[in-house]
């Protein structure tokens, strides 16, 4: 099984005897999602789906999520890039996750791995394009596709959703501002798994989700080069004084309310509980350590 | 007026002199529903959207809750009876409420009273199939419609969406795996009022909403057998040590902060506060009994 | 820089050398949003949907909100204001926050400023018609549009949904029921700020947002006659014991966690802390007061 984040989109469209043709989505409907920390009780979301349809009546727009937590840059990070490659190439993403704005920061519509991308250059885009170059990328300045008269507290509203509305439209990406290079993009210090020893495997929690099921750094090729080194050794992993043996291949693996480690949809290692809130069972916060460990299946006790 | 629920999609085209076709929906823009416990803090619905996109770019996808209490089949199967009705014929719904993912239970697609579901076999379809034959029903067990590679951990991403996509293609329900019985599809004990006595009606709180209003399984039919038996009787309703005299035709027919009961829009008892919240006034939960009496007028005293 | 909200619909079509036709949408896809209290955890949303997609298959349906604390009609009617001047002209708007639900209250159709409104007359419209005076008003009686069997406890499947979808089909709007004169429009004792002599002016916190800023009624126009007033002269905004110097126009215009007033994109004043929670920097509540002195620059201190 290939990872499913190894630089290519995966490939929606099942093979075998089942033949029909990709529809020019790009033209027929675009899909435009929108990624925010808005929050749902506001008017914020409905106001931006406004302006978009106001400038773009056949949009099709589909919400990732607006509960990240408050201006938490590398959370929204993360959802990015465990969402938009399931989306149909062309599609723009929209991310508001700006504590800055109405500040210098600037605002970036980038193309990349065939999808657009309209962010604050705040790290938002770390992950997308670490994985894969921007094919083109530009400082959005172009007051020309801003809504008028504009705001200093509401750019989702005022340069968001218009640019994103005009590129949907058919509007070159390079009509929107002066280029850049893509070291211009801002990149977040992403935390990576550290291997102090041989048998040693340092990582961290990174998010929790939904289920409680949290959610860590560490990725199915690092795991697999761990694991492979020494063929046939066992891991156990550490975890807030506990200890899990193995890596599952799915939550019914183990008894109901037992804790394990799985490697989940997003092709890192979680730590879950079985029908159960992991989280809850171990009291973790984003940010804990983690260690795996390698116990060599020959060796005495 | 008949009760909804009385085994006929309601008709949702008035009659008289405004005449107008029903729209070819299934073929022009197909409607998928989704009803799930992933809540609306991670990507995950986001992605499920993306991948029926990617798959068909016109599907209309209509959001009925993510917000089941994790893994409560009971309370998704209650949401879903009331709502799937209310759709065109021709719908798709799809349950992810799925405590078993990546373990041994089936996922299956029926057609039923015209609508589709797929659904983890796990009960959630309880109160679909008890109102209506399931007229045709499969095991979804053909890889060719899943996304590869498949996870063991997002079954909604993996296959769910994929499946309802393909339906809304045109795909024939008989192409997603083999072919099952009515009886195969899992119900769930569902608790139903009990009558020990002529004058006393058992019921139980199975459910509570947004407005704090609860839900009983006491169903508009019961309680016309059972108000209608002696011809002119009054009932008592007695919950959580409080007395409710008769049935309220809405919820003003009491001043503001008091009890009533009343047939709510799912045509079952509910046990409201006129302006308030019943759970808390009650200080109320699931599961809890409530007894209907029948108090005869001509009785002395 | 025009105020926003001064009787006109603000112009979603940047000006410039970008030329295109406002796509027919009314016709096309017509626009219904939704701004309701039933929140997200119950059936109750998707169900007036599969009504709407029912009667009319080409619907967009867009949520404004679902979060508005229940039965809190003054939120609802400032979160509308601030929302359906940002979709096309045509667009119906939906509002069920209606405690009311099968009393006495009417339920009422207008157009108002190009834009179909459905609400309750609770006063629920009263910054929509404050702001233009409606041009067509009827009471919804017409049973013909509505659900069979109605309920009396759930009013947005019943006649809300089903109404609208009837006007996005083209249906008039005086078949819906009897006429009314706009002073029928209910309307909410609005609060204004006050003057109370040439140097002090007086308002009150009237929302919070998501993220914790306070919204006060101290609108931009009155802002600027206060400031003009005197020429060159500074303000001071008392608040919850503490002052602030000055309106800043935008969030970084002072270090982060410090508090700031500023204009925000609703035209209004709001108080805020740069990157941080204002509701919870001041412990502020809903209908908390503010005032706003004018220090004359030439005084001795």
């Amino acid at each position: 099984m290939a990872p499913l984040f190894s630089g290519e989109v995966p490939a929606l469209f099942v093979a075998g005897d089942v033949q029909y043709r990709k529809l020019p989505v790009t033209i027929a409907q675009p899909i435009i999602t929108l990624l925010t920390d808005f929050g749902l009780e506001d008017e914020y979301v409905g106001v931006m789906k406004g302006v978009i349809l106001s400038i773009n009546a056949r949009a099709n727009i589909v919400d990732i999520t607006h509960n990240i937590a408050r201006h938490r840059i590398r959370q929204a990070a993360l959802v990015l890039k465990s969402s938009f490659p399931f989306f149909p190439q062309g599609s723009i993403h929209v991310v508001v996750v700006d504590p800055g704005v109405g500040g210098r920061r600037d605002i970036v519509c980038i193309k990349c791995r065939g999808h657009y991308f309209i962010a604050p250059n705040n790290g938002v885009l770390s992950l997308v394009v670490l994985e894969g170059h921007a094919d083109k990328a530009f400082a959005v300045t172009n007051g020309l596709f801003f809504l008028e008269p504009m705001s200093n507290t509401f750019h989702g509203r005022d340069i968001f959703a218009p640019v994103a509305a005009h590129l949907s439209m058919g509007i070159d990406i390079s009509r929107f501002g002066r280029p850049l290079s893509p070291e211009d993009i801002r990149k977040l210090d992403i935390s990576v798994p550290s291997c102090p020893s041989r048998d040693r495997l340092e990582g961290e929690i990174v998010s929790v989700d939904h289920f409680g099921n949290l959610l860590t750094n560490i990725d199915l090729d690092t795991f697999r080069k761990f694991e492979a080194d020494e063929g046939g050794a066992d891991v156990v992993i550490s975890v807030a004084g506990e200890q899990i043996r193995g890596v599952s291949g799915s939550y019914d693996a183990v008894p109901e309310g037992v804790p394990l480690a799985v490697f989940g949809s997003r092709n890192f290692l979680e730590i879950s509980v079985n029908q159960g809130d992991a989280m809850a069972y171990f009291n973790a916060r984003v940010g804990q350590g983690l260690t795996m460990t390698r116990k060599r299946r020959h060796e005495s006790r």
